[in-house]
């Protein structure tokens, strides 16, 4: 089953740099990590940007829904940081494309070795082979379909709304 | 959605003993693993045994099938060795239980900073909340079902039956 | 052989604030780091102060110099922000007091897979057991005297004045 | 300062082989542990074997010392299983060369998240920087002189004679 996976960022990808000392974007560390799960699905992976998603623009949505329509792939991973991902999400919902669409994040960078990334992509890629068409987040072992999950910032975690 | 979670020890829980320099089975890593995935599901971890799947008995698989079907949860993860896991896979599926059930492991130990634990975890809790009624092996990111799986020794890989 | 730690923060203690997304102090990591190297050293640690090394004060390395002096032990490591070692040491150095001193620290925090900590705790532990009086800084497994050292900021790394 | 670096192996080195699940040798992490360390000696590595140190031979030790010997360098290090560490070093000692040279090793394999390996490697090339000649043992912290350590079995831990 041939899957596509976008990345855009976030903080799944964000690296130290030891010279400024900030946290940055250089390569994703995504093929590392499929290679760490010992992935053997077909997966076609392709950045289209390297952005905090705070930073993330409706021109930017807007490449991430065009790529997804485009994608000869039915089911489709997009890696994305976590604090506009419900954005991104409704905009790829209301597209109502015929496939299935998995974002997934992380709280804390790959890099570092508390982060949730390697769950998170094992899920995500998971999800999206098991469930039907539509637009759907994996974060936190749980999967939300895109029209009802919000970002509780003082918990740091994915839920759906009340 | 309440997830049972049936660890049965194998590869994935194995940790370096530094007075004898072998590889044993303590406590589970599992608990610690689910923390990490900043996992918010329903899940309820019990240990059933803890050993190397090549030393796995009949009875010890009966055991384990004994335990799914008198679970309260309808959605049931097995971690398990990798060398047996397709034997206790087919125990499982043959008893033909109203229950989706996932069995996973690891090919190198959630220890080690190679492992692919945490992948396969966050994989396996995702197949089990979203496929119908079966048993399923969940391993190299994919999903095979009981009867249609086996272990490819010589690259340490999973794969249908040819 | 009795060994005083003094913390002062820097890159060394970084951690990443998974609300935030920011790096933040919070607890010292080094008893975890002491307990990963196996050290059976005698050695007593007390975190003075948690702070980016570009935020120290004169005031900061004072307190530092004052506790230095006035503590019983011969031998003090002293955990510090690279951006600054070079001054405090200076402060420490130009005190001449009659006991060993070794600054370190990290140029990527010890929470980060890649990070040079570890390492550096080991070395600095080692320098201050073998070396006469003095004050020294011990990056790059090398150990400097306080007055010929300097941090090349476009390398990342420490290195004798021209 | 010019320093040579031999391994021998031991637990140090040692690999998890997903296909067999045993501990193995492959290549040495020496190398990448410099790296990490942002390690900036003129360190010079040559790997001399590749054993478990309970079956190293007299042959085995003769060759260490004559690496040892002939060597341009004045200050080794060599990595070492910790269960005959301490004979390899008497063999060292007795031949009482005009160099300064430090042993070490680890009690988990660097490979595992929980070694003591870079800790270690930090410690021995700071001690093997700043002792006078002699033959050393570098473990938890500490240096022995090779006629007054003993590895304690059933603590793992290194100390010196009663």
């Amino acid at each position: 089953m041939a899957i596509r996976l976008f990345i855009t960022g976030g903080t799944f990808d964000k690296t130290y740099d030891e010279i400024t000392g900030r946290l940055v974007f250089q390569d994703t560390h995504v093929q590392e990590m499929l290679q760490l799960g010992r992935c053997r699905l077909d997966v076609s992976v392709r950045t289209l940007m390297m952005v905090d998603s705070l930073e993330m623009t409706d021109a930017d949505r807007h490449l991430v829904l065009e790529n997804c329509r485009s994608a000869a792939e039915e089911r489709i991973v997009v890696t994305h940081g976590t604090d506009t991902m419900t954005d991104t999400a409704r905009v790829l919902g209301e597209a109502r494309l015929a496939k299935a669409i998995v974002l997934t994040g992380a709280m804390v960078p790959y890099a570092f070795g508390s982060s949730d990334g390697l769950f998170n992509l094992g899920s995500a890629l998971s999800f999206v082979q098991a469930l039907p068409h539509g637009v759907y987040v994996a974060m936190n072992g749980r999967c939300f379909p895109w029209d009802d999950v919000t970002k509780n910032r003082q918990l740091g975690v994915f839920e759906t709304k009340k």
